[in-house]
């Protein structure tokens, strides 16, 4: 097995490359929206043809939820199980967006050139890296190396209720040497990264009701309970002054970085100023003793994801509203237990309310951080097949994110798992106008041939 | 001129008067959302032909904003100017109503036969009962008592923004002897009540813009400000622990209630616990040293009337959102200055803000509290005729809501007002399921019949 005819193939055929991620990106697969149940149908099906289409043994599996894809090749060799979700985040708000999200298009910017649309980074840009990636071996071997396993969830963005159930049930058939997840972003734009640091999520939505029905606030304000006041002291109480939050219990388990590791950080010359810049910030908003790259890798957070009560339209309403509601989360490090961290969460807002209030809680997920461990000797290959595709050498590092299946491998089917993905920190995932640089795209795929090659050396 | 067969008509056409007012009811002239514009035209040709059928020289009159609607009829004799609004507030939450809120229907509920449908109460139904007062002593007598000029307005529920141009270009043909205004509330339901105290009313919305786009809570979380975050402090300052609002300056101008009016209050005998238990409340929530009638009548206040930002739909999106927003308004009493208080409140906005946030504001309306004097002998004659149509004799009462025009009236046509109403505080206007007894109804035109008999005396 030669590596040159591979990349040459996938440099020759960049374009079609390209058309068939375009017919993915079209199906507005949005799994936490009900109304997008067929499409997520939709887009199990593109991928289960596509799988085919490259001699894959490929199958839709049913869930409670959206269903996962599952296919197979190869018989001996070592077993790679590549992982990535076929699900994308909700659009709004819509009307920020500067076309169709589900009507993606190649446009020339002054960073370069970028695919533009919902899912084109987060995650099904990425996740066709790697189908390519064995698409242009096969079309240059006959076939591809060791065996593969290929495993796409369309649940990833609305908290996986059926992913650790379908793991579990479906362990003998997943269970390989090592996994491959492709969720994850670059360093910067010329060093690519192995992610082994990795931050846990807890979701929690929040009701406070005051009166049983909305009332005018002239005849009732100043008697009755306003449920937003309430709802906005439970927010602002759960911070203080310096940053920290006030949760009973909630640094419990999170670990000060070792020395050698933040000297790592260090060398990698993480340009503080302009990660704010290019968002239109310039002063980091968390603990005020920590660094930034701290704060996003290695810090837990609680945030608000959403806030909604009384009128939001057109003009003005002197309503007093009977709801308030807020979406709020919390990234999660080291060994802090998300159970304990959602009691006590509840124990404080209840805590706060009036006696005339009442709260109502749903949960959206729970998953503790994951730290991967490197000794398996894959990790190394990767990292020297990743140096040697792009300008810079890989390095190790931490993620904000979260992505609970790397956890789920280790603790489900023991296996390791392998962070490698091509995203950047402007590619606006979840937000409007997201896109996904198509030299990511391009050197995504040729950096899956350089790792496949070389854990089949 | 006899007053019986006139009340005797009233009985007899009850059925029909109910008909016509369940027309325009089933005109959704909502007043704040522009695309209601079309409607609120529709519901003042109603009220122009509706007026011309009874004799009254009646024409829509254009306004920047939504049309006046203004009729003359009679030449000599006290002249009466009566002022009600066609405008309705919008009707969201629209899945708490039972059913369309226009498509008025009269229901038998255990507490009497009711008229519901946004704008029953407020103002359509209250409204009407002027209107057909007159229709029954015209088609009784041939002709109406002395002189009346009919003012309806289609801006009240957005703030009236043409209203003080027009009086004040009109004021030759506006200008009477006294003013009277049917947009208030019985005391109670066997009391009815002569408003001589009104709240003021400011309004303001805010919008705190954080990063520069909405970002993925993963990603900076932690790092990013988080706009909600900086929103609910805000809102959370605005009072202290005893209920007090924190504005500096706030309560310059608010005036203790003197000792005879607190005995008179006292001698209504308001019922504190039924109040609030109606609205499934059991606490006041103003400040700890005052009565639930001083909050709501003689107490300035300020309550969000909505928020919003981040992610609201079903599901969970981790967004860290770019903007945060709330509308806010403020109930103002004696001579609070409502350009003072707000010029306070964004004052304090701003220096609440972090320096990486931003603030932009939108004005809603600002109107000073009114409080009336009742030395005018109509307001003698008018409590007097209240007090022969209801079982208990009429009170002159404070209202916790703000109703600009009745001051007005003073400030630019030199006039007294009289705030006449027959609504109940479980009418539910501004909310879902907003009613008006059919009792009001009826004994509102009685009422008036009886007034319009009193004033000609």
């Amino acid at each position: 097995m030669s590596l040159e005819p591979v990349l040459d193939r996938i440099d020759h055929d960049l374009n079609q490359a390209t058309d068939r991620l375009m017919e993915l990106l079209r199906i507005p697969s949005i799994s936490t929206d009900p109304g997008y149940k067929s499409e997520c149908e939709r887009a199990a099906d593109w991928l289960v043809a596509d799988l085919q289409s490259i001699g894959v043994k490929a199958s839709k599996r049913k869930t409670p939820g959206h269903p996962m894809v599952v296919g197979h090749i190869g018989d001996s060799g070592p077993h790679l199980v590549f992982y990535g979700h076929y699900d994308v985040q909700p659009v709004d708000p819509i009307d920020l967006w500067d076309h169709d999200p589900f009507d993606p298009a190649i446009e020339k910017t002054e960073a370069g050139t970028v695919i533009r649309g919902r899912g084109t980074s987060d995650d099904k840009g990425q996740l066709m890296t790697f189908v390519e990636a064995c698409r242009a071996w096969k079309s240059v071997n006959g076939n591809l190396p060791g065996r593969i396993t290929f495993f796409f969830e369309g649940e990833e963005e609305s908290g996986s209720p059926s992913l650790v159930p379908f793991m579990t049930e479906n362990s003998g058939e997943l269970k390989g040497d090592i996994a491959l997840i492709c969720d994850t972003g670059l360093f910067d734009n010329n060093t690519p990264g192995i992610t082994t640091m990795l931050r846990g999520l807890l979701g929690e939505e929040l009701t406070i009701t005051g009166p049983d029905k909305d009332l005018h606030s002239g005849m009732y304000g100043g008697a009755a309970i306003n449920p937003i006041r309430v709802l906005s002291r439970v927010i602002a109480g759960l911070h203080n002054e310096s940053g920290r939050i006030t949760l009973p219990g909630f640094y419990e388990g999170v670990p000060e970085i070792e020395p050698a590791v933040m000297a790592q950080w260090a060398a990698l010359g993480f340009d503080e100023n302009s990660f704010l810049s290019d968002v239109g910030l310039s002063i980091p908003a968390g603990e005020s003793d920590r660094s930034v790259l701290e704060m996003i890798w290695a810090r837990p957070t609680c945030e608000v994801n959403g806030i909604w009560g009384g009128y939001q339209g057109d003009g003005f309403k002197t309503v007093l509203p009977s709801k308030a509601n807020a979406k709020i989360s919390f990234r999660l490090v080291g060994t802090q237990n998300p159970e304990k961290i959602r009691e006590s969460f509840r124990t404080y807002v209840r805590n706060q309310l009036p006696p005339d209030c009442s709260v109502s809680f749903k949960e959206h997920g729970a998953a503790a951080a994951s730290q991967m461990s490197i000794t398996n000797p894959a990790f190394e290959k990767a990292r020297q097949a990743l140096s040697a595709e792009w300008p810079n050498d890989a390095a190790y590092i931490g993620s904000g994110g979260s992505i609970p299946i790397a956890g789920y491998f280790k603790e489900i089917l023991n296996m390791d798992a392998m962070l490698i993905g091509f995203g950047n920190d402007d590619d606006r995932i979840h937000s409007p106008n997201e896109k996904y640089d198509l030299r990511s795209f391009h050197k995504g795929i040729r950096s899956w041939t350089r790792i496949l090659h070389a854990l089949n050396a």
